[in-house]
């Protein structure tokens, strides 16, 4: 496994790759990789002769206060994960390589960025959309792969590609959870034990949500009430949003019909836990 | 020589000259070739095996008010001269081929868009670099050609290429002049004979600020006003700048040294004009 420091290097790897006629397949991470990462890697085995990992804890995503520092970073727990799961090439960047002198170029994404977690992330999305276009041009990958854990992230970049006519595919992989149903995250480590036990109370709103349009509840203004009644549970948990949205545009909706999108922001001691169902109505 | 309206066409023509290992150049244009669009299909054929000019008349750099309905588009007259010229490929998408929907997702550069032109007209480098980085991604050329006429554009664009690290070079070609220095432009079409009789007037006052320079006058403001004089000759004149930055940053100046940009834009009649020299002080 190659492990690259700089955008030059990366580039060579990958050109070497294209010379042998392999397709390139590129997993955006900040690192810190778990088995929700692990699942974006052997996707994109499956589907692309060369899989590159890029690891790169993005600073213009954070905002003031958020937890930019104290962010995990296992840059050597990292590579053997990677180079055990197969990838071929780590992109391993510094802020000084991404980033060389003030960053005065943004690629923003409107309407879609503004609910959510745009809501109380100002500037996040256009700090994931910058990072991912310099991204895709260093690599210049076929596919990418990204998770469904980060719903509205997923729905921002594709809307990206397909406005900006990004010559690639972007590809959304299942949410990986752990057995009780938490949602593998990162920010999982900061979680206390009892925090841990109590953070299955998210998937548990987002059960009762499948579960009551399967039960013919198109409410969703009730639904969200008996969404919030399930995390209230938890005590000391802080509710940043519970949404019921459009799976495309990311409207909140009334009425639950077509595919829409379930998605729930909490506070749990420091740590901010976000996750969210698809819902697909129209088939039934 | 190839045509193509539509994104696949054109992927279609370049992935064939990619296979036989040709390197591709792009000169983004908005059509109503002139010779100053030649010079630069000229400098692509002599830099590219394979040329694209690509024609559209990309309707987010206009503004409300401006002349996107008036603009000149000469399709057939246009397509001859590329051909004329030994272009390989035309790439003349309608609007719905590159805005296909409602866009939400917008590349800007910031503060560099700020002074000069962006003063008057807010958006016109936002629509720029947006169309651009799409025909970047259409077309994945490996360099890009445009005229130092359109000097501020030039600069955001080999900003927006740097920060973005789009894998691609641009090449600034000089301005072409008419006969008696105008500098061409598609936008002369809008002036009266006796207009364009006047219009030297802005490429003099460029001159002037040239021959004062090299006289060794660095008093910024006293250029100006110089410059200012020569161009209030002109009866209806209206100046909209006359400006003297840093050829990188685009900040005013008060001293002249290292590389500067003398900047002007007028009005006169229905014509808005611009034209610019760089001057480089610093092997003097």
């Amino acid at each position: 496994m190659d492990v690259a420091k700089t955008i030059a290097d990366i580039r060579k790897c990958v050109a070497t790759a294209r010379a042998a006629g392999k397709t390139v397949g590129l997993v955006p991470t900040m690192g810190a990789l778990h088995v929700g990462h692990v699942s974006l890697i052997e996707a994109a085995r499956s589907r692309c002769d060369y899989v590159v990992v890029s690891i790169f804890v993005n600073p213009t995503q954070f905002g003031p206060g958020e937890d930019f520092e104290k962010y995990p970073r296992p840059e050597e727990e990292d590579f053997a994960t990677c180079a055990r799961h197969g990838v071929d090439a780590v992109f391993a960047p510094g802020a000084s390589e991404m980033y060389p002198r003030e960053n005065l170029s943004w690629v923003s994404v409107e309407k879609l960025t503004a609910p959510l977690c745009g809501r109380s992330r100002p500037g996040h999305f256009r700090g994931v959309t910058t990072v991912c276009t310099k991204l895709f041009n260093i690599v210049g990958c076929d596919v990418a792969f990204f998770g469904q854990k980060d719903a509205q992230q997923a729905v921002v970049i594709q809307r990206m590609v397909a406005d900006l006519k990004v010559p690639l595919e972007i590809v959304v992989c299942p949410t990986v959870r752990e057995p009780d149903g938490l949602a593998v995250s990162s920010r999982n480590k900061y979680l206390s034990p009892q925090q841990r036990k109590d953070a299955v109370q998210v998937y548990r709103s987002l059960v009762r949500c499948r579960e009551l349009i399967a039960a013919g509840n198109v409410d969703a203004s009730d639904i969200r009430t008996q969404m919030c009644e399930i995390l209230r549970q938890v005590p000391g948990i802080e509710i940043e949003y519970v949404s019921i949205v459009d799976a495309e545009t990311l409207d909140e909706v009334d009425q639950v019909q077509g595919r829409i999108l379930a998605a729930v922001a909490v506070r749990l001691g420091s740590a901010r836990l976000i996750d969210n169902i698809l819902v697909d109505t129209s088939g039934q």
